[in-house]
């Protein structure tokens, strides 16, 4: 995003779709950053963007955080969120489940020649909402054009920086035989909502997705349970996928109680039809948490009072056990194991 | 990037292509991760990647910039460099011109189903090169996988973090009439590089991308000129592109000689044939800088003493008059206007 033109009297952003010349760095970028982007994502800092944007270090003790995301998800408009605001809550809450305070935020986006600038006006207001409800200042950019047929209309990376405050120290390392798993609310909402438009497959409730960001969540749990021993938003992968990684890294086996895992009727009813386990179904506003046995009570009415955390539920325990495994003890009582998939369930589901 | 599998015994990645199971966040993801980009990439930080990477906050007096780009450049394999190097070079650059140091270095891959593995290990290796050479340490990562027709082998989208020492404040508000303009050496390498290969051009001498990581070459001329009022990296649309930011940024005028403006005579004869103006052709591995007149020629020998910066020039000059413009003083002397260009010269040349 270059910046300069911004003020220029007369902007000349008379086009419908994205054209090449939109990924010059010419005039063309010059008018879709100061016609499109800067009116949508607004801000003092938008507004002066140089190459680099500069910002104030973290306060003494604290440690940065950063992590990154590319957001592919097909469609990019789906029940309940679009892909804008996919790529700041997905970013957002990787680094809040790190233990950090969600602070900046890039955004660079890869546009396919012929998208409808329409659908990008209301991507970028989708991403400035997103970094609203979650705090987070969007502090530069960058825009690609590729020729049609290269590309799938949009596709947005995003890239976080938080601050950890001294003394966090979450990692899918530190778990331990005795705790509890506790998820926040059901599982497998965003992975159902976008199979059943992409599908086309109609359902008589409505399904959406549960994209938000987790921030001021995590900030609730870790405020009432500093004892929180790791977290984790069962994205890819799902609660499944979450779980096998705490496994792996800690070297526990967890065990699942199926029957304590929330899910919607209606989703578990698309699952039965598509012939999913919701337990491997992507979650886009949802947080995994391992906490000593002590605390896991405290931890679940804390989850309970927050709006985001209203269905939350204690949904296993850490053992020494099989090292690296996950079990599940199913409805009917008997035992199976929960792998890691080895392939896609839901392609280009974020 | 999860790592928990990283160690696992019996890495199963025995595939030739990207498969769409490669982005699903399973077991093949783990294996992409772990089988080849982990090897390449190495170090502690890599192979301990959480969802967030964190790490230590600047010093006291520094603050913190972030830039972020994408890189769709075809093709992705070119003389003098490739996507991965580029990717590395051209975030690492928008820090270095924005006076900060760069330190950290994030990279999302979206990959093509059926992208050659090999074709993706020698950019990861590549990338893992070039940030060698730049001092930069790759922190966290991201891969997703479109179906084949929606996107085209590989994009990577870097965003970096770097710290700016206390007292530094470049900025394209900040040129003033008298201020020197010099560019840190031949124009137009990189464009016309691609240029060459994409439209399979033969020329008798072999052009090269300059693509390089120039953090050293401006540190170098900050030590030496601490009064340098404004850099940049004259990436796509050129130097005439970065010189108009500059004018229009400071409200003021800048006149280049083109008779100062040093382009390869190999790189020349291609612009002449190719009907291009290396002026707009874009650079991966030059700095411009604007200087106050008293430092200029100490400037030009801070930058003449830097390998990346041997045939560097003073090529215009800032003046009051018509505020925003770019004017060149032609070969033969006339006066010609350097304005943006609309739209694209050369699409995806990064």
């Amino acid at each position: 995003m270059t910046s300069p033109f911004a003020d220029c009297p007369v902007p000349r952003f008379d086009h419908d779709r994205v054209l090449l010349g939109h990924g010059s760095g010419g005039r063309m970028t010059a008018d879709l950053v100061g016609g499109l982007f800067l009116p949508a994502f607004g801000g003092k800092r938008a507004a002066d963007l140089e190459d680099a944007a500069t910002l104030p270090a973290p306060a003494a003790g604290e440690r940065l955080a950063v992590t990154t995301d590319a957001f592919v998800v097909r469609p990019a408009f789906f029940p309940g969120g679009d892909i804008g605001r996919l790529a700041v809550c997905g970013t957002v809450n990787d680094l809040a489940v790190a233990g950090a305070r969600p602070r900046y935020l890039t955004a660079a986006f890869i546009l396919e020649e012929g998208l409808a600038l329409a659908d990008l006006r209301r991507v970028a207001a989708s991403m400035r909402a997103a970094c609203d409800e979650a705090g987070v200042e969007l502090v530069a950019g960058d825009t690609k054009v590729v020729d049609r047929g290269k590309g799938d209309q949009i596709f947005v990376t995003t890239t976080g920086v938080g601050t950890v405050p001294a003394g966090r120290d979450l990692s899918v390392r530190n778990a331990r035989p005795g705790d509890r798993i506790l998820v926040s609310g059901t599982v497998g909402d965003h992975g159902v909502a976008i199979l059943s438009v992409r599908e086309g497959i109609e359902f008589e409730t409505a399904l959406a997705s549960d994209v938000a960001p987790l921030g001021g969540l995590v900030e609730a749990l870790l405020e009432a349970c500093p004892s929180v021993r790791w977290m984790r938003d069962p994205t890819r992968g799902g609660v499944a996928g979450a779980i096998n990684e705490l496994a792996a890294g800690s070297g526990v086996e967890v065990r699942v109680r199926e029957a304590a895992v929330p899910v919607r009727p209606e989703v578990r009813a698309a699952c039965e039809m598509l012939g999913l386990d919701p337990l491997y179904v992507a979650n886009e506003g949802k947080v995994l948490a391992a906490v000593p046995p002590a605390d896991a009570d405290r931890l679940l009415a804390a989850a309970r009072r927050h709006p985001l955390g209203r269905d939350a539920a204690l949904i296993g325990t850490v053992a020494a056990g099989r090292a690296g495994l996950v079990t599940v003890e199913s409805f009917v009582g008997g035992e199976r194991l929960l792998p890691l998939l080895a392939g896609e369930q839901l392609p280009r589901i974020c």
